[in-house]
C-alpha cells in the first residue's frame, strides 16, 4: 500500500508528495486589502499589471487607489496581451526591468497574472528567454532564487494562476503553447474577491467554469503520485506530481460545487451565491492542479486553441478569432474521461457523483460513460459548443490536432493511461461532436 | 449571506478570511529529503533541534546524516524541555545566537518544534522576551520581518506545530501557559514522515490523536469568521480567525479519518495504514486550526495541565507528574461541545457523523449529546482517563481551574458561545467524570 489509500509505490517511483500554495485571502470586497498587504510585504514601488479591458473597470481604480492610499509608488503596465506570447512576455519584462519595482500586483484573468509572473522572473533573474522555459522546448533551467513579492488578484473564476507556479504562453516561432513551471513563480499572496465576477458575461463564466471543472477532474484522475518515477533529487519533485491525498480534497469539493452552482452562475449574474461558490471552487481546483497537474484535456487544448480558424464566441472580444481556454479544454474532456476511466473506474464514478450524476446502480464498467454523460449534460446546460465541430474543426483536422498535442508530454504523461499518437487521434475523432 | 454558505457578516465584522500553510512533504521515508531540501533553501550551517529522547532514536541519526551528506555544517541542540518554559526558550535562543546558523531543522514533537521557532525568532530579531508574547501577558509586538528558513519534522501525529505560526510555553513567573502567534513563525517546510510514529507507545498515539480530534472539532465549531470583529488593518487579521470554508475542508477529512483509524492506530503499532492515516489527519487538522483557531477545550487544557498534582501516565516519562497535552484537552471536550452545540447544531451533528456516530433520526436538539457521546465512546475505546477525576482532580479544584482558564481569552473568544467564569465553572464540573 502507498500511503493514504493510494496503491503501492511502483518500482522506482515516488513515495512522498510535496504541496504548497500562495497565502490566500478570499471574500467579497477583499480587493481593498491590496494596499495594506503590499506594504506589509515591504513593497515601496509597485508595478501594477493589467490589460486594456480590465484597466477600464472600477476594480482597477480601486486597486490603484488602495496602493496609493498605502503610500506606495505605483507604475502601471496595461499592455498585457490576452493569450500571451514570448514577445508579449519580453515586452512586459522590459517594462519591469526599466521600472525597477520592488513588488508586483496583477489584476485580471490568467493572461495578466501569467504575464506578471514572467515579468517578475526575467526582471529579477535576467536570462535568455528560453533558459527557464520547460524542456524540451526550452532549457528548463531552475529559477536561481526567490522573485520579488507578487500579489495576484484574479477577475475571473477560472485559471487558478493566482495560486500556481505555472505561466503559459504561445511560442510564436513554433506556433505552440508552452510554459515555465517553478515554485518560485507562485504569487506570494492571492486576493480573491468574488465581487470581481459580478459583471462577467455568462459565456465567460461558462468557459472559465468548465476549465475549473476540468482542472478538478484531471487532477483527481491524474496518474497517482506513487506511479510517477522518483525525481533525481527530492527538491526536484515536479509540481505536476500526480494525484495525491492533498489535491484530492480540493478536487472533490470543487467538483461538488461545480455540480451545484455552474448552471446557476452562468444563467444569472445576480446570483451572488452561485458566483461566489464558483470563485471558491476555482480557488480550490487551482490549489489542487498546482500540486497534482492536469493531463490530456489540457494537453489537447493547446492544439485546439492554437489552430483556431474563425471562431469568434459571443461574450469575448470580436477583433480576432479565439477558442477561449475553457472551451478548448472541455471539448476534449468527455472523450478523454471515457478512455481514462478504465485506469481508475472508482475515481471516475465518484467524480461523476460529485458533479451531480445519478450513479445509483452504476458499475465500474459504466464509469467512463457516466462521467462523460454528466460533462456533456453540463456543457449543454450552459450552452457551450458541441465538441470540436462546434468551435470550427472537421474530421480532416484530426491529424493536425494530434501533431499539435503530442509534444505536450509534460501533461500527457500525467494521464493515467498511455497517450500515444493513435490514442490522441481517436480521442480527437470522438471529440468532434457529442450530441 | 456571508460567502460560501456562511451566515451574513455581522455589523463591524470581517467579510474575508486569510489562509496560509508551510510547504508540506508527506510520505514514508521522506525524512531522508531533509539534506537536499535544506540546501535548496540556501542553508549552509544548520541548527538541528531535538530533545534527549528523540536524539537517541534512529530518525535523529538519519536526519543528521542527510544534512551532513548534503555538505552542510550541523550544530546540534538536544536540550529541548518537554513542555517548554520561558527559561527553556531563552536557553535555546542563547544557543542559536551563539551558533549563528543560517537555517533550522527541528525533529520531535510539539515541544521541539515550538522551541526551535522561538530560538529562530529571538536569534533573528532580538528583543525583550515579552515583546512578542501574546497580549495581555506580553506586549504582542509584531515580528518585524521574516525568520531564517526552518524545516520542521514532527515525530508524533499530534500537535500540528509543523504547519502553524504558533509556539506555546509556560511562563514560570505566572505559572501560566501562553504563546507567540505570528505567520512569521510558520516553518518554511514540513517533512512529515509517518514512519516516525511506528515505534510510538499506544498511549502516546491515543493522547496525540485525541488532541488532533479536538483541533478539528474546535476549528469546525469555532465562531465563524463573519462573526469576528474586523481587524484594524487587513494585514492584522488573526490566524485564530474562526471557522471558514478552507479550514472546514481539512476538519471534515480529519474527523472522518479519526473516526476510522484512531482505535486501530492505538491498539496495533504494526497497523501501518492506520498510523499513516492518523499522521495525515494530524497534518490536515494542523492546517485547519492554524487558520481557524481552537477554542474552549484548549483554553481549559492550559489550566488542567498547569495544575497537575501527581498524575504519571503510562507510556510517558515517569520522572515528573504530567497531564499530556492531548489528555488535558480531551477531558474538557464532551462537556464543552454539549454546551456549544446550541450555537450551530448542524455542524455539531455533522461532526459527530464524520466521527462515526449514528446520527440517523437525530434532531438539532440532540446534536450536543450525540457528539459528546461519540467523543466519550472514542475515549473509552482507546483507554484514556475518565474526565478530570481520571487525571487527579476533584470537585474542589473546579474554582481554581476556572481561574486558570479564564485568562485564555484569545482562545475562549473563538468559541461559538460566551465563555464566562460561571460557564467555565459549570463545564469543569461536568468534565469531572463521564462514565
Amino acid at each position: 500500500m502507498g500511503c493514504c489509500h493510494y496503491p503501492a509505490v511502483k518500482e522506482g517511483c515516488d513515495s512522498a508528495f510535496t504541496v504548497d500554495t500562495s497565502r490566500i485571502t478570499f471574500g467579497p470586497g477583499c480587493l481593498l486589502e491590496v494596499g495594506d498587504r503590499a506594504r506589509a510585504l515591504g513593497m515601496k514601488r509597485v508595478a501594477l499589471f493589467s490589460d486594456a479591458r480590465v484597466a477600464g473597470l472600477p476594480h482597477f481604480a480601486k486597486v490603484r487607489q488602495s496602493l496609493l492610499a498605502a503610500g506606495l509608488d505605483v507604475v502601471v503596465f496595461t499592455d498585457v496581451h490576452v493569450e500571451p506570447t514570448d514577445q508579449s512576455f519580453l515586452e512586459a519584462a522590459r517594462f519591469a526591468t526599466e521600472a525597477r519595482p520592488d513588488g508586483y500586483v496583477s489584476l485580471g484573468g490568467g493572461s495578466v497574472i501569467d504575464t506578471c509572473k514572467a515579468a517578475n522572473l526575467y526582471a529579477t533573474h535576467p536570462a535568455d528567454f528560453l533558459a527557464y522555459v520547460n524542456a524540451p522546448v526550452g532549457e528548463g533551467r531552475a529559477v536561481p532564487g526567490p522573485l520579488k513579492p507578487h500579489i495576484a488578484c484574479p477577475t475571473t473564476s477560472g485559471t487558478g494562476s493566482e495560486v500556481t507556479g505555472i505561466t503559459i504562453f504561445d511560442l510564436l516561432s513554433l506556433s505552440a503553447k508552452t510554459g515555465i513551471a517553478s515554485p518560485a513563480l507562485r504569487p506570494t499572496e492571492a486576493l480573491i474577491d468574488p465581487d470581481c465576477t459580478a459583471t462577467l458575461p455568462g459565456e465567460v463564466v461558462a468557459a472559465s467554469g468548465l476549465d475549473v471543472l476540468s482542472h478538478a477532474l484531471e487532477s483527481y484522475t491524474a496518474r497517482p503520485f506513487v506511479h510517477r518515477p522518483a525525481p533525481a533529487r527530492p527538491s526536484l519533485r515536479p509540481m505536476s506530481q500526480g494525484a495525491n491525498p492533498w489535491s484530492d480534497l480540493g478536487c472533490r469539493e470543487a467538483l461538488r460545487l461545480m455540480g451545484l452552482y455552474l448552471e446557476r452562475g452562468v444563467k444569472d449574474a445576480r446570483d451572488t451565491e452561485a458566483r461566489e461558490q464558483l470563485m471558491w471552487a476555482a480557488t480550490l481546483a487551482g490549489i489542487a492542479f498546482g500540486n497534482a497537474g492536469v493531463h490530456a484535456p489540457h494537453g489537447m487544448a493547446y492544439a485546439v486553441a492554437g489552430r483556431v480558424r474563425d471562431f469568434r464566441p459571443s461574450g469575448y472580444p470580436q477583433d480576432e478569432p479565439l477558442v477561449p481556454h475553457g472551451l478548448a479544454v472541455i471539448v476534449n474532456a468527455p472523450a478523454v474521461f471515457r478512455y481514462t476511466a478504465a485506469a481508475h473506474p472508482e475515481r471516475h464514478l465518484e467524480a461523476a457523483g460529485l458533479l451531480g450524476a445519478d450513479v445509483r446502480g452504476a458499475s465500474s464498467g459504466d464509469a467512463g460513460e457516466v462521467l462523460a454523460g454528466r460533462i456533456v449534460q453540463l456543457m449543454r446546460a450552459v450552452g457551450v459548443p458541441n465538441g470540436l465541430e462546434g468551435v470550427g474543426y472537421t474530421g480532416e483536422d484530426v491529424d493536425a490536432l494530434t501533431e499539435g498535442a503530442f509534444p505536450q508530454q509534460r501533461l500527457l504523461q500525467n494521464a493515467p493511461r498511455e497517450m500515444t499518437r493513435p490514442v490522441l487521434t481517436e480521442l480527437f475523432r470522438q471529440a468532434l461532436r457529442y450530441w
